[in-house]
């Protein structure tokens, strides 16, 4: 394929030993590795594996996710912006995985954090920047209003994330789902915490428009 | 009681003679008949017996719910203003109910229509119109995130009414009532489309106010 | 705006000459009129009433959608494609909605009917169709499983639509809604039947692109 | 803003470090720090912090809640009082986070306990004094029938708060919440466990009928 | 068998010939026929062909269900009394359903209704009478508060029976069923809407009664 | 009160020095003391602390329920018996919660384990001890089809309990509790787990025909 | 394909004459046509429409279902039974569905109706002919359990299909459902009233013993 | 019984001892014991006991699913191939549950792993594979497409396994098991995770093939 979602190792429920095998396999076979939902003790062991058998790697960390890149990689330059943007503090863990796939696909960043519903000044403030993207994912959990407030002052396209965060009724990020999906603005929507598949499909938009920049025919 | 919520005739699921008879004898006890959920058929019925029975009553009509008055009605007076906010269209009968319960009561009342998240200007500019209200009730169907936005711009208190509009997931007003129920600003909530509950509620507070106002020590 | 979504008008639920008045309007205003949702007898009084009123306007149907446009009228023109996919026949009516959206905006279309994952030749069959799409609007009712099996056959970014066929648990489109959103292949989700939201947000990629294209710097 | 819902630290998720950090900043900011479902540990860890760096504060401990005020500050006095009801033992947790909101703004607070649906004389006892408040808060878990016994017996606005106690089907507080929505007297109500927005909301009643006694034109 | 739970006929679903088959049927077996959720339509063509098929039965009417008896037929007498007890005007078809079966039974039938939770004193007024039956069965919709009020106050077995009304969420007999499961006070519980199941047990345990009252040792 | 349900110390969630002193309360004032959902810990804790406390209690354990008494206490004597009756072993806990609430209340006890839906032979060899029974408790987890099937086969008056056994869909008892509710035989249920309710219902009923025995007028 | 399952028109949701024309066309391509789900009308305009169109066709009529045959057809016979058992007469139609299947494949079938948990001894005195079916579809409303019972008894295979009888909780077939994936006797389950898809998937395992019969080795 | 599903353990929740002693029980009445969803720790404590009480047993493992045989046993043979397919890793464990199933029954097994949606190719490699196989059972988690994918490719009975797995709205196998039963291809299903009962229904079909080819008229 020119372009492909890269894999990811999805960490959580794998043992640390099973984690850095595969993490050490992608490097081997593509010169990188891409890890989410890592524990401390998972990264620990990682790196300490890493020390040994891929000394020169670069890593970047993104909240609970981590870019391994050997020193031959090339990583793609995409040109093509991607927004992204969150609510609260929870939601900046979810943003991270979204935002952890858009560089290691080398699309360009553009994040916004600490951007609220309950203190709309500040998204407002935010305006101008949130059009110079091309497409825009923002994660919110709670209500999951800010995508809707959000789509309706843009035409830059929304990938809304819904964030489990909130308890009692519409917990766990249901009430910011049924939300999205019933939002009154145009966007669209992935599963409850599904950065990665928010960075994915960001991902495959970003090289949709840099082809269009890059061979305008 | 010196105060208490007036007893509404719910017409939805009754015959127009029935409703007609409870309206009666409402009339006769308690000079007033406040009915809601009323049907053309069910109005028809009852205002050409009323016209027999009842010729010289007053009749105020908010969507499909009436309030009607015999002339000897002392309507109450209350010194309080509720605010009622509507989004879309289709939340403008809900609004109604909550809004006779409130004219009934004798309780001033400001309402603003036609307010959206997805045009979020109209919404800014009304914020000093509802500061001025004593408590505010905002429908809103869809992803309801209507109440959440004005509730983070005013300290008036909010009782959010979900609407039961959308379609597919969340629709029915499940969207709405958990976004509000999950709302990242402060408010309380009724159940969906119970537009009376929240004339209701607004009424309660209102009257503490208006003796707040009367009786201040 | 330079570009946003245009309004429709939602049939459902209002009566014919609602309808009619808000097409009227927005012949006026805008020298068009996009409708969705229209029953038989809706649209009947529509005609009959435009006949009249708006004589010379061309129609362009799309299952239960219509696009009223004045002889004035410069449709735009986008220099994208949307590939629009779907599996039964009952999915057709929804991707209808998507369809009229894309053809109001003036982006290309490229309509892909009867591809079942039952028949899994004919999904293999479209793939180069399918790759050569800048966007893809897949809808599907049931198990919901055809964007899940294209999004793993191109690059093309996907855009999943639920239908709510299926009787039984996970009826009424949830279980199509819950598999796409589970999908183990990179895609972006809208509500059951909103065929209108999809090809809103197939417009507003569509449009990105054609900006790059035009003015790729 | 004149009013205004004071900032509170959510403890639940965070290292107590961090806990820590937030609470001495919104002492030197604001003189005071509000703190809700806090841990032992988080407890520690603070109180230890603050006999360092704040050490002439004074500590406000209501359930998993606690008020942190400097010396310096002013707590605010708001004239109108706040009835909170409870049910069982393990509503208490809940009301006192009701409570300890409505402290921090100087709203006047009747406490009542162990009043239930089971031993009903106890809650008649009770009813003049649930009269006297200006607005109820009633916090119950199980069937949640208390707040829809007790609205039936006064004027009295009442905030019902549904518990997540009881096992089975309708646990987790679901069958409170909707047995509040679903009540046959007017009541509001919030989500399940959120005694922090049933005292805010009731604190934004309380000053707008401190402001009606002080200000009663 | 020398109890056994009467067979009823489910009219719901049915055309009316086959209606008056089963029933024509049951008169012939066993000299008397149960009808519930009698449509008016099927209850006309019934009696119309009643009156030749049976020209002497006899007809006893409760809400829609329906109980026929031919001359021949001695209906049994149980020692035991029923209390069934209802809270709104709609609960009362559900406690019909109940009160037939008792009645072909021959169970005694204590029937008090209008007595809701809005207005306890009306239930406090009917405690004594409550006390005097040997079971309950307590009606209730929307809340669904009432059987757990009563079951508090009295020491005879209840049986709730959740009614389908109400609307929104928890509406159609939810919130009443989980409320009934979840009651700090003791008592079981039939499916929403179950007044024959309610009616049934309410017989076979009044049944157990009468043998100890006839046959004491 | 003649009857009453005895009150019972739910220790689930308690500390074992809570627990203790609750149950020495009780001690205190009824001679009495009812413990469910006892952990190992709290057991201890509680066992240690009565041999110097009361040294002279007696205490009788079914599963995680406890009864303690002193010697002064005079056990009731119900003449009436309940059967209880279980399929797999998960639901002994469960009806072992119902046993104790009748031993402390002086019922009569048949208990009936291992009874199973896919061995019916063993259930058809005890239908005579089932129909001795004055009621019946019948516990059943995963499909929960024992109590249908006994209900089927005797006149008894049948108390179904689901428990939380099975895992996937309609895990957690909730499959056995919409079973129970559809039974198409006659039977009341409690809530998943709630073997202290069906034991307390099982009790009013014994009561309710012991009177009935002694006094049989 | 040699074996295959056959295609079948869904009739329900379409217009008469797209009936007629789904018939026509499957007559005229393979020599037969299954529709399922056909209202009285749609089969009387199909039956006119044949009479004219195909005048030697056959006609078997199974509830809803209808299978139509040119006199060119040679329907295949397959050596294998297929048992169909059903509870309640309601579960008759989605048992019909199962039939007309097997029929249009040419499986032996042996048809067992009105056998209910509710009435054991009616099932137990067919166990023999339970099992000497190859395999088994048993059809259960309400709750379901007669395929439990059904599958304890034999080794035959058995395939369940919960059917959309009762009403309250866990109606629409969803308690019928999950009480047969809760199972405690090994089966295999369908989608509610998916009699269809019972009846292919055991066609498809008769075919499977057949071609063992036929070609052994 | 000739055939008969053997008993299994059912491991998780019981104490390691209670799982040696039924072990043991089971190996001493029927020469084999088979033991599933076995912890680490239950296992060690059963091996070790086994060293001493049954010395000479053979052990074979498949996953967290245990069989052993003594010596003395004489495993069955059936003359019939299960094919066991899985897409990702986590379904591994599920099948494994089934695999010991047809292991102990004596039934051939035809295991494929690692056959995906997202890459089609490896999938469509294994057409004839599956075709050769008696029956199919197809474990997948996430959106569960591939058991529809494979039964719309061949002729061979599918049983669908749910798995598990993803996480967000349709995750824990809601989205699997409700997608496979609305799957648009035949196949049969069983509960999320229930590879026990997928392994059961697969041997009871594979000995019916048996006994027909064993015994062909
Ligand atoms: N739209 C409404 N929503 C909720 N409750 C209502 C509504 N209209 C009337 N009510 C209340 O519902 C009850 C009406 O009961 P009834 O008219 O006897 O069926 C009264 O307590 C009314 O105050
Ligand atoms: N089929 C549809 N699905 C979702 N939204 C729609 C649809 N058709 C129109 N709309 C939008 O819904 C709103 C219509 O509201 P109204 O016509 O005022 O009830 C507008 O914002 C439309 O753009
Ligand atoms: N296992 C149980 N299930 C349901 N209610 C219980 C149980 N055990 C005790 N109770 C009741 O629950 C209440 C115990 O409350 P407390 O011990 O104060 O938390 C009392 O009314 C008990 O009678
Ligand atoms: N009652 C039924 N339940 C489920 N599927 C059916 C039923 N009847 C027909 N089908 C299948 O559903 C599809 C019908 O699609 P169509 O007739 O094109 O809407 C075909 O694959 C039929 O084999
Ligand atoms: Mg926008
Ligand atoms: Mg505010
Ligand atoms: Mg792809
Ligand atoms: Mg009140
Ligand atoms: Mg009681
Ligand atoms: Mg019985
Ligand atoms: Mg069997
Ligand atoms: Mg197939």
């Amino acid at each position: 394929h020119r372009r492909g979602i890269p894999e990811a190792i999805l960490a959580e429920g794998k043992a640390p030993e099973q984690v850095t095998a595969l993490a050490e396999t992608a490097l081997e076979t593509t010169d990188r590795a891409l890890l989410t939902r890592l524990s401390d003790r998972q990264l620990a062991v990682l790196e300490s594996a890493l020390a040994d058998s891929f000394p020169d790697v670069t890593l970047e960390h993104r909240g609970d996710a981590l870019l391994v890149e050997t020193a031959d990689r090339e990583r793609p330059s995409v040109d093509a912006t991607v927004g992204i943007v969150t609510a609260g503090t929870v939601d900046q863990t979810v943003a991270d995985e979204a935002e952890i796939v858009c560089l290691d696909a080398g699309v360009a960043i553009d994040r916004v954090d600490d951007i609220g519903v309950a203190a709309l000044d500040r998204t407002l403030d935010q305006v101008d920047r949130f059009r110079r993207a091309d497409v825009l994912i923002v994660a919110a959990g709670r209500e999951g209003a800010l995508p809707t407030v959000i789509a309706g002052l843009v035409d830059t396209p929304v990938i809304g994330v819904p964030v489990s965060s909130g308890y009692g009724h519409g917990g766990d990020g249901e009430a910011a789902l049924s939300g999205m999906l019933q939002s009154c603005t145009v966007m669209s929507v992935v599963n409850v915490d599904a950065g990665f598949v928010a960075g994915g499909q960001a991902t495959l938009i970003a090289r949709t428009i840099d082809s269009a920049r890059t061979d305008p025919d």
